[in-house]
């Protein structure tokens, strides 16, 4: 038989379907994006262990969906997430409180799919995760931003964009926030401001929903207030992961929510279940040791943060402004207003860099049009070093800034 | 703190947002739904060991998304697909081909996504997998139904449809077909047929979308042609699934389709990733005993299979007719014209009895209305026969039929 031409699939494919994915290549030699972590801290020998004893011990459930735990999760996987909420975050909830997803992006589609439709409006960090920003795009929804200041979204701000919205008779349909560790900026909101956003969201009944993917990440001796959640479980869908303090190609987070809201996403969430090893493995794994890999991660994720830090100061010096953040996996730069990062990506990649550029992580992208966001996690110290001086001697040739990295005055490139 | 009420929810659903889901409370006594499989026929062990084996070799690489292979999935995990499908379904792929899914429920989300939009018509098998058609419900496409017979799909009753469409300017969007073990029937559609179809759909300019979730599960004996992806490769979406060869729990399933389709449902799987753990396992255990293990489970089914037709004629004796499947996990029965099974499911569940209604796997719903699929794999063959005897006497209780049980004569309960 010949081989066929098949149909035209591009006269098929819906309306606003998404363009194709181009065939992956590889990483990055200089990978500063994603949820990526440190591939020497994911503890190999004792997750074989704990994978090992978990499948001898509960291995013949698989022939059930769901293990025959019901579909909010494995048991003792829900079970792992009450612990850690309980005594990391001061939240009391039992494992009825708990929906097991399939990654934090599992949580934030179900969220969405359960409250949002076009022409809706929804509150939003001015900075905030990229992907949850074109998830909202996506369904034509009306992003509202709210400013920020070194210690997270400001309360002034706030009010004034609740109340201007209903001046317009407009009822937002949630308040996205991620409160501790927030994405891109690092800040950790004090609880003065949880109490206050809290309060106005009550008084004028907008859902908060409280993203807490790095939540986990906190540097010693920061100190990180109680979640939304723990605060006022009515008011607050929770959500959280185990992607970024074990591994991110692990599938393994978490809703919080009231079951008004939860019973309906456990409606909306119809894969069949999240996948039952994974959940075994990491409730195995952390239920015996969680605090001792967390702080151990965290110290040395706080050590590549110093590294870029260090190598920020020496490459950019004064041209970059550092908002140091108190955990988590990434640095937020502002370089100076001359530089338009769109421009730089092209050709950073062209010498093995990838960055996040501050546009896809903010309401109005045009405002963080020099910002960007570079993650520390997976690249070694000498990696971040070499990454830094070679985006430096980028930006310098594509902008003639920085002027000079380290004691070396730049001759045109 | 006093409790809070908590903002109205209700109001802020979005319009047909689903229903709650109600409290798990555990499965039935007499569980016949589902595409549960044996809890006796995990092979625990071995996985405990592949488990170890290849968190021990790969796990490092878990602190990278998709485990640095790329969105298509865990490249030996694609290559066991590939393997798979060369051996014993006679296609010729490459990994570059293969996209692992979370499920094959996710497949056929992607596929939905990509090429269904309101409005828009898909062929069916008259009778069909419950999953796919309430998707297809949901996006409010159109559903037009193509007669089965022993076989699988009537050529002539597709030709009729297409034609049928045609004439009126209707370019279906695809022809969703499970050609091999056909769900609910369990027939497997003949070669010449398969060239049929495949004809016809070029025809017609008409994508195939081959659902073969259970093509594995043959009984010994049995023959089933080249895959319809085998054959016009260019034509057909095809998906897997490993979910019922090893176990449900593990939400391991593929796609493989031409790269203009490929490419596009790689775009729409926004998901960070199917869970790397469970891929690794699976590629490290099937890689080594996928053809022993289905071979021994086959055997295992086909036996349960005949202690529940042993099980329904003996209960039901002629009253039910039997669609005798060629492999897999479900037996589809017709009961007389006056039986209404949709009224049998409560008063059978207050018994512990739980069964597929035919009208959710039927495009006409009331066409199904005395038909009903049972699922065999989990249950023991004691459960089998004292499941089938306590669903024929809820049936006889609230039908009369059947009138004879075994040598038993009902008397009015």
């Amino acid at each position: 038989m010949s081989p066929q031409p098949g149909p035209d699939y591009a006269r098929l494919f819906r309306k606003g379907a998404p363009e194709p994915t181009p065939r992956f290549t590889g990483f990055p030699k200089y990978n500063f994006v994603g949820g990526h972590n440190d591939p020497t801290r994911v503890p190999v020998a004792a997750l074989a262990e704990a994978a090992a004893a978990a499948l001898t011990r509960e291995g013949a459930s698989l022939a059930l969906y769901n293990l025959g735990h019901g579909p909010q999760g494995h048991a003792g996987m829900r079970d792992l997430v009450v612990d850690k909420l309980r005594r990391h975050r001061g939240v009391a909830c039992t494992r009825d409180d708990v929906l097991i997803t399939s990654g934090s992006l599992q949580g934030l589609d179900l969220v969405n799919d359960l409250l949002l439709e076009p022409g809706d409006t929804v509150l939003v960090e001015e900075l905030s995760y990229g992907g949850a920003l074109s998830r909202i795009r996506k369904r034509g929804v009306t992003i509202v931003p709210v400013a920020l200041d070194g210690e997270g979204m400001r309360m002034d701000a706030l009010s004034d964009a609740l109340d201007g919205l209903k001046a317009r008779g407009v009822v937002p349909k949630y308040l996205y926030t991620i409160p501790t560790i927030q994405n891109p900026t690092g800040s950790i909101l004090p609880l003065e401001r949880r109490q206050q956003m809290l309060s106005l969201a009550r008084a004028h009944g907008v859902p908060v929903f409280e993203d807490e993917c790095y939540a986990d990440l906190i540097w010693a001796g920061a100190q990180a207030p109680p979640a939304l959640y723990a605060l006022d479980p009515a008011q607050v869908i929770h959500i959280g992961s185990f992607s970024k303090t074990l591994a991110p190609a692990l599938r393994a987070a978490y809703a919080v929510a009231p079951w008004p809201v939860l019973s309906r996403l456990l409606s909306l969430k119809t894969d069949g279940g999240t996948g039952a090893v994974e959940q075994m493995l990491v409730a195995e794994y952390f239920s015996k040791h969680f605090d001792s890999h967390v702080a151990a991660l965290s110290g040395v994720l706080e050590g590549k943060l110093q590294a870029m830090l260090e190598a920020v100061a020496r490459e950019f010096g004064s041209a970059a402004e550092c908002f140091v953040p108190k955990g988590g996996i990434f640095l937020w730069l502002k370089l100076p207003e001359a530089v338009d990062v769109r421009k730089l990506v092209k050709p950073a990649a062209e010498r093995g860099i990838q960055f996040n550029p501050g546009p896809e992580w903010a309401c109005d992208p045009e405002s963080a049009k020099s910002q960007l966001r570079l993650c520390f996690a997976l690249p070694s110290k000498e990696e971040i070093r070499e990454g830094v001086a070679a985006f430096a001697r980028v930006c310098y040739e594509q902008t003639g800034i920085p002027a000079q990295s380290g004691n070396i005055r730049h001759a045109p490139g």
